[in-house]
C-alpha cells in the first residue's frame, strides 16, 4: 500500500532552524519513501494536501490515558484531597472493560488533535493495548508498579513485553516504578532488574511536588533523584515524569541519563505543583518532552494547550521572552519527545526512512492568516481542531476530520456506562 | 424580529454558582424576552439548539484590534526590541483603510471564537467603528492619547462620542491616556477634563512591567497607581490594562475605583511582563475583566485560550489549586468583564431585558465528554472552533460556523496586500 502526499508545505523538524518547503512525499507501507517535488507514481493513493501544513504527528511523553472519565470530575482541588476522595475510590472498582472503553475515548482524541504517539502508565495494560492498537496509535505502556501486587505486575510486564517486542510493533512495553514516594528501595531494584532483563526503559513520576521532595528527604535524607541514582535507575534508559524540583546535584546526574524528562506543563499548573525549569534543562543537554499526564488532572489531551502553556511558563519563570521559541517548543511535541521514549530513529521528524507517523494541519483559517510565522501560528494560536488528517504508521486514520474505523458514537455510549456505574 | 431558542441547556452566568437549566429563551429585536420551557411564539424565527450550550458572549476587556497583520511578526523577542524594531516602524506606514481591514480581520476572529464584545485602543477610532458597525460586534473604543498631537486626539474623541453617544448604541466611546510612562501630567488631566466632560470613563495601560514602575518612581518618587490618582484619573471609570505590579497602598487606592482591571495573561507571560494577582485583586473587591491584548503579543484572540492561562496562572501563582475555580474564571470572561467596562446592566449574562449577545457550544465533542462538569470542560478544554453560532444584539453573527453577513475571503485579501506593502 502507498500514498502520495501531493502538493504539502513540509515542516520536517529536521534540525535547529524551521525547514518549509513545498514538497510532495510518498509513503510505502509504513514508511516514507520519497520527498521531492513532483513525484508520480502510478500505485499510489494520491491525497492531495492542498498547500496544507505536514508535520510529524506529537509525541505525548506522560499520561493515563483510562483517566479519561474523570474529566472535570471534582476538579479544582487540592491534589491529595482530589486523589484520596475523588479518584481512588473509582479507581478501586475499575473493571479491565472500563479500562478499554476509558483508554479509548483519550486514543479518540489524541488523534484528533494530531497525537500519534503516547507513553502510558496505568495498569489494565492489556486493555490499554488492545484500544491502541484499534484506534491504530503508537504507544509505549508500562504498568504502573508500587509496593503491593509487585510480583503479579512484574510478570503482566514480563509477558507482554514478550508478546509485543517484534521489529516494527507499534506497542514498546517499558517497565513502570510509579514514583519515589510509592516504591520502597527494594520495588525500585526489582523494577531495575526487569528493565535490564528485557533491554528496556523504566517511566516514573519524579519531583513532581514539594510533599515529595519532602517524604523522600525525610525517609532517604536524599533528593528523589539521588535516591533513584543510588538505586541505579540511570542504568537504563528513563522516562521521568515532572521534574519538577532538582537540584544542582541533582543536574549533575540527569546530565548523564538516556531518555529524559517529560514535561507536563498544565497538570503542573492545575495542581499547583510548580514550574519546571525547562530552560535550565535543555541548556544542560538534557532531552525534554512534553506530556498532558492524565486527563483527571489536564482536562484535555490537545498537545497543542501543553505547547502555548509550556512556552508561557518558562518565559514567565526566567522572566526573559527570548527564552524559549516557537520551534523549540515544536520540537519538544516531535523529535525531542521522540528522544525521551528513546523512539527517535524511528519517528518524530520526517524523514525518507522513518515510520510514516504525521498529522496535516488546515493553515486555511482566519486565526493562522496572516501567516508571518508559520511555527509561531502553530504554537501560539493553533489548537486541535486544525488538524485535518492524521496517518500513523503509513494509515490514515483520520482523514478530514473524520475517524475512518473508529465507531466514535459506540466507544461514547459505553463510556456513559461507566460514568453511569462509577461517578 | 423574534428569534426563538429552542432546546437550549442554559448557563446564564448569573449568580455565584453555576445555574445550568433547559429552557427556551425568545429575543425580541435587540433584548432577551422571556427565558421558560415551551415556549411558543409564531412570529419567532426558530433554532433548535439540540440541547447544545447557551452562554453569555465573551467580553474582551482589553485589545488593539488593529495589530491583526502583526500575528507572529517577529516574534520570541524582548518588548522593546519588538517594539521598536518591529510594530513602531511599520504603525508609523499604517494608512486608514489599512486599519480598516486589519480590525475587520480580527472581528472575525472574536466572533469565531465567541467574543461579542471588545475594548479596544488604537488609532485611527473611525476605521476601527465601521469594521465593528460592519462585521456586527459591541464595541468600546478609544484613541489612544499620547503627549503628542494632543489636540486632534481629544477632538475625535469628542466627535465620535457625539455621533455615537445615543440609547442603545452598540458603540460607547471611551478616552484612552496611553500609559503613565508616555502621558505627562498635563495629559493626563486634558484626558480626566474630558471622560468628566462627556461622562465616559478611561482606558490606560497600568503597572505592566517592572521597567514601567521603574521609570515612574524614578520620574515622580511614587507609583504609576499613585501617579494616577493624585492626577483625580479615578473621579471617572476606568479599565486598567495588566495591572500586575500592585503595592499594598495601590490596592487600597483600587479598592474604591468604578470599572476594574483587565486581566491579559498571555500576553504577559509572552511579554515576560509577570503575572497579575488576581486572585488578591478579587478578593479586595476590585472587578477584573479577561483581555487579549493585541495580535501582535498574544497571537491569537481567543478568549478560551485566555481563561485556561488565567486560571493556571493564578493556581501556579499561589500554589493552591482552589485559588481560583471554573466558574470564577468564566464570570471574568462575560460579567466581570462587563462590570469593569461599565456594561454589566446591558450584558454579560442571560436574563429577560439584557441585550441578546449570547453564544451556541457545540459540546457534541468527544474533548467534551463525559461532561462531569460542565464549566470545568467549557474552561479547560473548550477552544474557540467549539463556538457554533453567535447573536449579538439580537442578531445571528454566525451560524453553524458560518459568517451569515462577512465575505471573509475578500476580507483576506485585502489583508494580504496590506502585509504585501508593509511586512
Amino acid at each position: 500500500m502507498k500514498i502520495l502526499l501531493k502538493n504539502t508545505t513540509l515542516l520536517d523538524m529536521v534540525g535547529n532552524e524551521p525547514n518549509i518547503r513545498k514538497t510532495d512525499i510518498l509513503i510505502d507501507e509504513d514508511e516514507i519513501s520519497k520527498i521531492e517535488e513532483n513525484i508520480e507514481d502510478e500505485e499510489a493513493q494520491v491525497i492531495d494536501i492542498k498547500e496544507n501544513l505536514v508535520m510529524p504527528g506529537f509525541v505525548n511523553t506522560h499520561t493515563h490515558l483510562a483517566m479519561s472519565i474523570f474529566r472535570g470530575y471534582k476538579d479544582d482541588q487540592k491534589l491529595m484531597d482530589w486523589l484520596e476522595n475523588a479518584i481512588f475510590p473509582v479507581e478501586d472498582k475499575l473493571r479491565p472493560d472500563d479500562i478499554y472503553w476509558n483508554t479509548f475515548l483519550s486514543c479518540i482524541e489524541l488523534i484528533k488533535t494530531g497525537t500519534t504517539t503516547f507513553n502510558d502508565m496505568y495498569f489494565g495494560m492489556d486493555k490499554t493495548i488492545q484500544a491502541a492498537e484499534e484506534s491504530g496509535l503508537r504507544g509505549v505502556i508500562a504498568w504502573s508498579i508500587t509496593d503491593t501486587s509487585i510480583k503479579d505486575k512484574i510478570e503482566r510486564t514480563r509477558e507482554y513485553h514478550q508478546k509485543y517486542n517484534y521489529p516494527d510493533s507499534k506497542i514498546k512495553i517499558y517497565v513502570s516504578a510509579h514514583a519515589p514516594y510509592s516504591c520502597n528501595p527494594d520495588t525500585i531494584k526489582l523494577c531495575v532488574d526487569l528493565a535490564k532483563e528485557l533491554n528496556t526503559g523504566i517511566h516514573i513520576h519524579l519531583a513532581e511536588t514539594l510533599q515529595e521532595q519532602a517524604i523522600i528527604k525525610d525517609r532517604y535524607n536524599k533528593t528523589g533523584t539521588e535516591y533513584l541514582n543510588d538505586l541505579h535507575v540511570f542504568d537504563v534508559p528513563v522516562v521521568l515524569a515532572h521534574g519538577i524540583y532538582i537540584s544542582d546535584n541533582d543536574l549533575k546526574i540527569l546530565k548523564k541519563i538516556k531518555g529524559g524528562i517529560s514535561h507536563n506543563p498544565i497538570s503542573n499548573c492545575k495542581l499547583s505543583s510548580g514550574i519546571c525549569d525547562v530552560t535550565k534543562l535543555r541548556k544542560n543537554g538534557i532531552n525534554v518532552g512534553l506530556g498532558t499526564d492524565g486527563i483527571g488532572s489536564t482536562t484535555t489531551l490537545d498537545m497543542f494547550e501543553e505547547m502555548k502553556t509550556a512556552a508561557y511558563l518558562q518565559k514567565i519563570n526566567t522572566m526573559e521572552p527570548t527564552s524559549i521559541n516557537a520551534y523549540e517548543i515544536l520540537k519538544m511535541a516531535t523529535i525531542e519527545g521522540a528522544r525521551v521514549l528513546g523512539l527517535d530513529r524511528k519517528i518524530g521528524t520526517i524523514e525518507v526512512g522513518k515510520k510514516a507517523d504525521m498529522i496535516i494541519i488546515n493553515t486555511d483559517k482566519t486565526h493562522l492568516y496572516p501567516e508571518n510565522d508559520l511555527c509561531t501560528n502553530l504554537v501560539y494560536s493553533a489548537n486541535g481542531a486544525d488538524v485535518d488528517t492524521v496517518i500513523i504508521n503509513g494509515k490514515v486514520i483520520m482523514q478530514n476530520r473524520k475517524l475512518l474505523n473508529i465507531n466514535e458514537k459506540h466507544v461514547k455510549k459505553n463510556i456513559a456506562k461507566v460514568v453511569k456505574r462509577l461517578l
